[in-house]
């Protein structure tokens, strides 16, 4: 195995990081931890490179690159999370510590867009030219390849598709500001917001239904608790997944209508713990929706490792866009 | 001038047909004629060329290439209408007949990516990477341009986004066949539709409305009328714009956060003779649901050559997605 070409990815999210040592077609060996809370803001692109050091020492010295896929909001040319709502920080770097302590080239892009890339390489998206990542998670989030460029727009953040606005009259705040965006009926973390909004719209949806009684009693509930709800026929838990199913078909239909991909392919935890409740109702609300030649569409086969996999194809193959974007980074 | 280069451009309406001839940087003469309504699926072409023959003669044989910016819904990979709903053929052929008599590169796109194409090159999206040009028209269509690539998709449909869905819940059908589409609530053909809606869902707007006294008489009233109402105050009419103005917010926010243009050029004959009534209330209804750096929002500055701009672009640069598109017509 000596003398074959190494890579590191990086899968970072709000509560675990996940790092892996890749071989150009595999990942070789992983380890994941808890991502630091408090610090500065290298804390934790140093913590990556000790976590990773510990790991394998010697071998960090001779990778290619590294491939990031972070959560957001990004600014991709400086390859910097800005004003994460999950962290503490008010900016975390990413590209420049990791790029001067490793003396590696270091790609960072959002979470769903690293997972289109590695659809396209490691997962069902190998042979499209179009295709359209949507992840079902906390949050909505998508990314996008369009003849075989990766959509990245004027700041890379052309894959917003969790705020599409499905509902132009509604009254369903999104955690971003605006109103009747998809990702406020069907993020995780909004799914128990959207209980307490739906059962003040209709109060005779608490007649039989554990879920709005502990609503009314002021407990927590989580995504988790809606949907094992749902599946014992609790009244507020079925509404909260229909309007979760419409909105997201709509929000679907939509994407697919400005892209035209030839497949979608569907992860996220949201998504992936709940796809026999949830793909065949989504396939058919978004299909009544569309223009375009209906694609594909079918859940990622990767797993949990597809932001892994998009890290790896990033430090692989980085995009050429990206290149171009993060081109003016002062450190090169 | 003899020696410089000249190319032709065609911008095929569904009542109009505009052909120019063009030098590299400007429209030297133009002719327009209705659009031949009867015939096979090759009268369009060859009424084209007749045309462009008579005016032109022996100039035409030089030309470098010829573009077109046409109605959909297009096959781009054949260059061909289909089913076009505004006129009476099955299918229009364009590229294969317009290439075999001309003997001519031949470059067909929609006619609101055409418009993107030629706002790029000789409009106000020069000095831009980034680039959505929308139609607000008979329907509401798009055009966009992501890291200097002109968005085509799978067949080139990535552009539908008059079927982006603003309402998941709405009644309101839209020409497709979908319901709550941003087109339903903004085509300029559906405007009478959407006040027969408004009306039956609330009668009361009938009080005062001459706008509603003749629909109920059975009169035919088409957008103009509606905006011309509008501007003396009519109730009905003030309710169809308003929801017009709200759905285009949506629909345009959404386009916005899928594609993170930095500039939006808007343009459509329903949007061009209404820019006072429309354009600020549309970027303020935006601007609330827009979640990356808002772009800039402006009227095209090209009026109703927009199309002719596009099509001499496409002739000049044509699209590199393009020529992978149609690079397997037979006729090449």
């Amino acid at each position: 195995m000596i003398g074959m070409a190494r890579y590191l990815a990086v899968d970072l999210g709000a509560t675990k990081t996940r790092i892996a040592l890749c071989s150009q077609d595999r990942i070789l060996d992983k380890i994941v931890f808890p991502t630091p809370k408090t610090g500065d803001n290298t804390t934790i692109a140093e913590s990556i490179v000790v976590k990773a050091r510990e790991k394998w020492s010697s071998i960090l010295d001779s990778v290619e690159a590294v491939g990031v896929a972070s959560i957001g909001p990004l600014d991709l040319r400086r390859g910097v999370i800005v004003k994460p709502p999950n962290l503490l920080f008010n900016e975390v770097k990413l590209l420049e510590p990791l790029e001067r302590i490793l003396g590696k080239r270091v790609y960072v892009v959002n979470d769903a867009v690293a997972a289109a890339w590695g659809e396209k390489h490691f997962g069902s998206g190998r042979s499209f030219e179009n295709l359209l990542y949507v992840t079902l998670s906390t949050g909505v989030g998508g990314g996008v390849i369009v003849n075989n460029h990766l959509l990245l727009g004027k700041q890379g953040n052309a894959h917003e598709i969790g705020h599409i606005v499905v509902d132009y009259n509604s009254e369903l705040k999104c955690g971003c500001g605006g109103y009747g965006h998809w990702e406020a009926y069907a993020g995780g973390r909004n799914l128990p917001r959207v209980a307490r909004w739906l059962l003040e719209r209709n109060p005779g949806l608490a007649s039989g239904s554990l879920l709005a009684k502990r609503i009314l009693i002021g407990e927590q509930v989580t995504s988790i608790d809606i949907f094992t709800l749902y599946r014992s026929n609790d009244p507020l838990a079925l509404e909260v997944v229909k309007q979760f199913i419409k909105a997201t078909g709509a929000g679907l239909a939509s994407a697919i209508n400005s892209y035209d991909p030839e497949v979608v392919i569907i992860g996220g935890g949201v998504f992936i713990n709940n796809i026999d409740i949830l793909l065949e109702p989504i396939k058919r609300e978004a299909e009544r929706n569309i223009v375009t030649t209906p694609p594909l569409i079918q859940p990622t086969t990767l797993g949990d490792d597809v932001g892994l996999y998009g890290a790896l194809t990033l430090a692989i193959e980085p995009p050429e866009e990206l290149l171009k974007l993060q081109s003016s980074i002062a450190t090169r």
